[in-house]
């Protein structure tokens, strides 16, 4: 796929851009929901057209007035829309009559509201394709284009005027955002467009990003995210950034949930919405945020337009301490402090063999050596050059005064002609540094209060880097195997232990052997189905997880104890009023018990989940998800992203698991989910036992879920 | 212990609120060491006396020059020494002869440097206890009094007139402190003390916190830490820090293992495991933080002087996406959204059946509902009111201009008269809404720009009080044993584990039975010493872990197969050139397999460390410290703090495990690394097995380290 291809069809210029505005319902008092954006059109600069809609009034603020959206003249390309709820649909329709392409309703009492509500929320999005008209909202805040002055929505924001336009551009689905975007906006980061998209009847976050994004003066997208309804639209819009470069930074809301919660109290149903979302971010240009400092000290550091090619910083500080806590706060984002190589060590000890007679990583200058001419820019200029080092940060500690300018000017030198980031970390008291503070700005080098918040930017930048080099994930990726029929699968239900192993091993991922024994031959068996010493479980379609419920006895070695255990199992199943096929007489095993699985979400689709199995799934809670299909690259990853796949890798003297057998399995499950969509909503394998290197993989205990669907 | 007792007995409050400073080596030039504390003394509104020493001068800024520190008059409780490093010792002694009690040395060069340095700094030790003279530093920055403008010091900071005095106290090891509480200060946080302690050739950090701590102003104090010679201090200035209800907001640097090894090149300090300082965080009045923004936040939310009985949070929002990222950023933070009781949610909706239909947790009353006279300050008082609530997190979303007035006053009137905590999270623009957050402010009602601010700070409070709730732990808890001779052991070096197994069971901790079987009997073997399934291990003082170094068969089930086991184990170990006592022979167990070891260290002593064991202890990487000797209560403790301690706890069907009888052997544990402090180095058991409830523990794999020490 070229990236043209992926290029947005929809072309959302003259909503962004507009030559003219009319404002339905407009009002002279700023106060009200129309009557604010009129006021700012009129007076914050906008050189379009504006259109005040009333149904009595000749004139309001100098301006025309027009009785209703079809008599409005050309150009206008965008309504605002701010009337009782009901009014709407017909004024979209008008819209339509009168050429004019975007409606923006901020009047709220839809979909969020109640069911009448949701239902004029649907009739706005029948008229409008009906009508030609794209609709922004409703229940949504508006947009504002700063570059133009567009002011079109109700926000505080909105009452202010002369707002920093820049490279970013921020969408966002609650209002909270335009709070969020305008607290940014004071504190430095210049925002070309804020769009906010209330209850998407029409257009979606997703559509406006995916536009805003091959904008060329936006290096760079925030989103305030409340969710998607579809999947892979988002995985899109990450793939694309990564394919132009360009971060989108994603603030998403909800992702810890009581029902989140209480999904998770179950083993095995770890698989919340909102680990999927963090796949998504993690395979694409995303980067994830959740707070504001977070978000503009990133954007920061975006400007410079530099990429670090690994995870290694070089750190140059003028104080100790600083030093020693930079590499605490770099250490704790996954960045690394590379040792100098050894040329680079001897260079800065020929450049000041007093202070720099045995120099590290950090590399401490100290500040009353920041008067000695050429150290600073000299240190600087070595460590930047060192093969080792992919990105500097220069901590100036607290120095102000007369002190500052010239190491401020050291900086800037050293960081011009180098193509890796520069980042500074330095707390000058307000008003004794600021030329120096702009300094910096006109060479877009970003500069942080605190050493968290200066390897917080640093990490994000060594993050993007790594997908931009690693490149998107294959999205059709080979078959690992063939399309397979199941056999005949129950109308819906749970599946018992037997059959959930069946279904596996069709797709052929190995499954412990097992022999199903019905009950009425447990009291004559003459011999144990499976070479000693198996294990015994209770075959019911009652029983997603034999060992949850109990119904489990391991360690098998005798016929004797074998029909003993059997019985017992079937009286205390029975007991429970359990509907049961027999016993399952099943192989034993060792290896490593991780949980493996298929979810089929609404919004993304299938995926596969991995993580630790058994009495660790919830403990240690840490699970990964990967969306189906996927080559054993992909499995690969899977492993690598889980914090305890160093377990896999072999610790304490084990040998490594058979991380081969495992990517495949994972990618055999990641087909069996797409392929048989219609059928298997869930499938949970745990144990999936983990062998030694070249030993393969065992699932132990299966449960598959299926549903009504198509018939096979 | 009456809190009394714990009161320091050092007397700092000549070196903080001094009559008279004696400036050594002074200078007209502000941009010195010493003559820029000399400018700030004469022209910032110090009120006591100034003595410039200098050797020629008779005069300097107007004040009459003193030609040595023996000449200065009194009232004089401090001498500023900025000289060279070698003339310091000579300074002191003439101070002493002065009788002035104390002396700050800004100097550097000293343990920090080099070997003669160090030397340098212990004759200034030696030198300053003979003559009664207390010393900060040297290499110190000096200390800044801002209530009673005692500059007396030479960082940036020091250039700044008018600092705001507060309820704040900062102490820094790093000079990089002063950066951070600068712009602290700045950011609205007050400070009356900032003291810098450089390299405690004298007073330490603890001395100094000690004594602020116990100034009726000082509501709370920072320190930025390093780390400190002595634990028993650190953990004395917890207790007393609760027992008298101020917190320590800590920031230690040095925390990761990136931050160690810079540490470790900065600064002679010993780098203790950063587990024991979380250890000795966690038990007493300390939180700990991680930047500056956290460290700031949290310190406003303790200027409301509430504490929240518990852990949940009643948010009352004005705007819906802000209640799902407040809800977000409490859970993360270990708060918990508590269901509103049935009647606060009755009379919610009689206060409002529009908006209020069904009123939940988080409440949204909408910022248009702002303006309906009543509802904001009533939905506040209900939630207030619910006992079910600890504190309300108040959302004002981006509000500003005519309604964020009246709605402020609400929010004050409502807290007013609750106990309980109330902090707020709003995000007004600039010059918007000023009255508005300096109401909130004389009220001393914290402001948060974001949820995951205002969540900190909530948090923070409800973690401080649960410590408060909950006491300091019992530093002399009853003997879970008595002091037992644990018999003969070698000179130094690593037990081999039949050994280690009978430490462990002199104090009573239930230990795999095992039978050692010597080489040379091995072929003749006619019965197993123990009942089968059995272990098998070689027995070496070579090898710590058996287990790590793969000489262990497991599950062994036959004469043969011990004996050939044996025979191939003897055999490994021979080839890799280890002493060999024998093989092994223990009875095999299960249960959850866990880490449970002491350590000792230079600055906290005997401590006890428990984790998840196995191949888990490294991938899941959680454990945690109590310092020995504790109770089984404390032990307990320990278990809760482990995430993993669900595990402990029974899940996935499981049953609990013998908590009891974990907490029994930890204690047991404890006591044996106190009793033999001079000769256990280190245990480590892993596997301790903890079994099922009623079935204790049993060591399976256990090694002691022993040193040289005195004879038992």
């Amino acid at each position: 796929v070229s990236p043209q291809m992926t290029r947005p069809a929809l072309d959302l210029s003259r909503l962004l851009h507009p030559s003219g505005i009319a404002v339905v319902e407009a009002s002279a008092d700023p106060s009200t929901m129309a009557g604010k954006p009129l006021w700012a059109l009129v007076h914050f600069g906008y050189a379009g057209a504006v259109y005040p809609i009333h149904p009595d009034l000749k004139e309001l603020l100098g301006l025309t007035c027009y009785s209703s959206v079809a008599e409005v003249p050309q150009p206008c390309d965008v309504a605002l829309v701010a009337t009782e709820p009901g009014s709407v649909p017909g004024i979209i329709a008008d819209c339509g009559g009168a050429g004019i392409p975007f409606a923006v309703i901020l009047t709220a009492g839809f979909g969020e509201s109640d069911e009448a509500g949701g239902d004029l929320q649907r009739e706005i999005a029948a008229v409008a394709s009906a009508h030609g008209v794209r609709v922004l909202g409703p229940n949504c805040q508006g947009l504002l284009n700063a570059r133009d002055n567009v002011y079109a929505g109700f926000s505080g924001i909105f009452d202010n005027p002369g707002l920093r336009a820049g490279p970013a551009a921020m969408v966002m689905q609650s209002g909270f955002g335009f709070a969020l975007a305008g607290a940014a906006e004071q504190a430095g980061m210049g925002f070309s467009y804020m769009v906010s998209v209330g209850n998407e009847a029409d257009l979606t976050a997703v559509d406006v990003l995916e536009f805003v994004l091959e904008d060329r003066e936006i290096e760079l997208a925030c989103v305030y995210l409340e969710g998607v309804s579809d999947g892979d639209r988002l995985r899109d819009l990450g793939k694309r950034a990564l394919e132009i470069a360009k971060p989108v930074l994603v603030w998403k809301i909800g992702t810890t949930t009581a029902g989140q919660r209480a999904a998770a109290s179950h083993t095995g149903r770890l698989t919340t919405r909102n680990d999927l979302y963090r796949a998504a971010f993690r395979e694409g240009g995303f980067i994830e945020v959740t707070d504001l400092q977070e978000m503009i000290d990133i954007a920061q550091a975006f400007r410079m337009q530099r990429l670090p090619e690994g995870r290694s910083v070089g750190v140059v500080t003028v104080t100790g301490g600083a030093g020693v806590e930079l590499a605490d706060r770099c250490e704790d984002r996954g960045l690394s402090l590379a040792e100098l190589s050894g040329s680079t060590v001897e260079r800065l000890q020929r450049l000041h063999p007093g202070v720099l007679a045995d120099p590290g990583n950090p590399l401490d200058v100290t500040s009353t050596s920041l008067r000695e001419p050429g150290l600073y820019r000299g240190a600087i200029d070595l460590v930047l050059a060192d093969h080792r080092i992919d990105q500097v940060i220069a901590c100036n500690g607290g120095i102000q005064g007369e002190i500052a300018a010239p190491a401020t000017l050291d900086l800037v030198a050293a960081a011009g002609p180098s193509p890796k980031p520069v980042l500074v970390c330095w707390t000058p008291r307000a008003g004794s540094s600021d030329d120096s503070l702009r300094t910096l700005e006109q060479h877009k080098i970003p500069c942080y209060a605190t050493p968290a918040r200066v390897a917080t930017a640093a990490a994000a930048l060594a993050g993007f880097a790594g997908k931009l080099a690693r490149g998107p994930i294959d999205r059709s990726p080979t078959r690992a195997v063939d399309r397979r029929r199941l056999g005949p699968l129950p109308e819906e239900g749970v599946l018992c232990e037997h059959l959930s192993g069946q279904v596996l091993a069709a797709y052929g991922i190995p499954v412990a052997r097992g022999h199903l024994l019905p009950g009425d031959e447990v009291v004559g068996l003459r011999e144990s189905p499976l070479p000693f010493p198996v294990a015994v479980k209770v075959d019911s379609p009652d029983v997603a997880h034999a060992t949850e419920a109990g119904l489990v006895r391991l360690g098998i070695r005798s016929l004797d104890e074998l029909r003993r255990a059997s019985l017992e199992l079937l009286d205390a199943a029975r007991a429970l009023g359990l509907n049961v096929h027999g016993v399952l007489v099943q192989e034993m095993t060792e290896g490593i018990e991780m949980i493996a699985g298929t979810v089929v979400d609404a919004c993304f689709g299938p995926a596969v989940v991995l993580g630790l199995g058994g009495i660790f799934t919830e403990a240690v809670g840490e699970v990964t998800h990967q969306f189906a299909p996927f080559d054993r690259e992909a499995a690969r990853r899977m492993c690598d992203d889980l914090r305890a796949g160093s377990i896999l890798r072999g610790i304490r003297g084990g040998p490594p698991a058979d991380l081969d057998a495992l990517a495949d399995a994972l990618s055999r499950l990641s087909w069996l989910a797409v392929d048989h969509l219609d059928r298997l909503a869930e499938i949970d394998v745990n144990p999936l036992f983990v062998r030694q290197q070249g030993r393969g993989v065992l699932a132990a205990d299966a449960s598959v879920v299926v549903r009504r669907g198509a018939m096979e």
